[in-house]
């Protein structure tokens, strides 16, 4: 296959959901753009943040190491955190693109030279370079500000529902980014934590407008379970009216899990007050695909994550397969 | 020039010295490997030590940068010193073999690996793969234990000379290290802190009987300066009789500098109890090379330096020109 005949695929994103899409995508002969979020404001990545005034870095490393075509050692390398002592918790890969944006005086430089070292197979694009924080305004009235405030909450800590996403300071999109789009053959949103992942990006000015400009079919990857504190009790609809409300309705596809994970897994996830997340979407009015998407590999937890992990998520194949056959 | 026509020049050292040395020598058609010392107990590299159980990644670090025919930028990233933060102090070239060990298993793996990315010209060859700590006895009766201990002696304490230095536990010599000293056309022994550069090296089970038996010609670049509670008032022949000592008097010939710092500069040193080394070498014993080898440069002290740094120092393309004469 000539390259000039290859399709452009777009996934729009960040985290594990978006490291799953990429490594599913990336077998087939497509070109990939990832865009990624940049405002996670916790753990390794908020650390370095906050202390150095670097761009967050975690989020472009796992779609770098994603997209990558190098030795497992290299990747292992980027994903590498650091178990004892003062790096207690940093990703080397964070390490790496903190200190290249620090000597390489750009995030945008730094990406490019880790692409080359992971050989990275497509485009990593950050979606802004403005260093901004992620706020959610509460239907009780109250505002958080903070990507991590929002994405941890305390169990049985009640928290009233999202009514409004946004950015501050505002932030403008990254022109890669939005030629990305417009030259897309299709775009990818998620799979991805909703408010902490996926709207994010579409925050940043000028990225709404392209994806509704763009002439790509528009596909969501709907999320498999609800998610504490920010998507609580939500059903595929409540997903999809939140996500369409940043995007002016530019969704043409949700792509939907069919298959039921394990109940013993379901009762842990019962225990943090998140569900499976119910299809009842209307397909008279929008096009739904709804397949088995799960994985049934056992996720590991390391013992040095601070973080939450889901154990249930997307399979790479099953979601790229389903997803080709939209192209 | 062929290939196999190429000499064979060994540096065994460590730290800004060796650095000098081999920035000097890549210029000229030579198969260059530099044996360094793994005894560095100080600093970043003391942290990474401790905390991570790792190698001391340091005076490998230097090495490598100094053999790189890469770009500027991933010599800066390599030498970058993070100012801020939980990382304060570390150079990211340490964090990227800590953290390659780990993750590859070997230090050896780990050097290799950097210096794919680095496109280092010759090799680096840690002399030993064994955790030791370096210790020195005083005229006094006193044992020290651990390079960052001998060498950081705050100022107006007194010291009684050392009289003994060894290793704890004794350490193996790296077979690579061997092969390099019995392959070589030259071994270039220095420049660097006697006691903390050089003879850790020469301490290490093999070294000394290799360099022995081998009939390539040793040459000791003699220290431009005393160093306050490891050379304390040592003359040209002090130094040479103490390494001389360790190495079965194996040294042909001594290159000793000729040219003389600023008197400014050696105030400045002065109030540190350290002054220029007095050629008082008996030239009818031993090969005595008298030149000038002083560098001009002006070295600037970073912000972050929590070191000593040296501020008179060799200058590569003057040592290397006298070395190659040598050949």
């Amino acid at each position: 296959m000539f390259p000039q005949t290859q399709k452009n695929i777009v996934v729009i994103g960040g985290g594990t959901g978006t490291f799953v899409a990429l490594t599913g995508l990336k077998i087939f002969p497509v070109h990939l753009s990832a865009v990624i979020t940049m405002m996670d404001s916790g753990g390794s990545t908020g650390r370095l943040r906050d202390q150095l005034g670097v761009l967050p870095p975690g989020d472009l490393r796992q779609a770098l190491v994603a997209l990558s075509r190098s030795d497992k050692l290299w990747r292992d390398l980027f994903l590498y955190r650091f178990e004892k002592g003062d790096l207690k918790g940093h990703n080397f890969g964070n390490l790496f693109l903190s200190a290249l944006e620090k000597v390489s005086g750009s995030i945008e430089q730094a990406v490019k030279l880790a692409g080359m070292i992971l050989d990275t197979e497509g485009d990593v694009i950050p979606v802004t370079f403005t260093q901004s924080q992620l706020c959610v305004t509460l239907a009780d009235g109250t505002t958080i500000e903070g990507e991590t405030q929002i994405d941890e909450l305390e169990d049985d800590h009640e928290r009233a529902r999202i009514v409004h996403a946004f950015l501050t300071p505002q932030a403008s999109a990254n022109p890669q980014a939005l030629r990305a789009i417009k030259e897309a053959d299709m775009i990818v949103i998620g799979p991805g934590d909703l408010y902490t992942s996926i709207i994010p990006n579409l925050l940043v000015s000028g990225i709404a407008e392209a994806l509704k400009a763009s002439s790509a079919m528009k596909v969501f990857a709907m999320n498999l379970m609800t998610k504490y504190g920010q998507t609580t009790g939500y059903t595929a609809y409540d997903h999809l009216i939140d996500l369409q409300q940043y995007i002016d309705g530019a969704i043409d596809v949700v792509l939907i899990n069919k298959a039921k994970p394990h109940e013993q897994t379901l009762t842990l996830y019962r225990k943090y007050h998140e569900h499976i997340v119910e299809n009842n979407i209307d397909t008279s009015s929008i096009r739904v695909v709804y397949e088995d998407l799960l994985s049934n590999d056992i996720v590991q937890k390391a013992s040095t994550d601070t973080l939450k992990r889901s154990l249930i998520r997307h399979d790479p194949q099953k979601l790229a397969k389903h997803l080709m056959a939209l192209l």
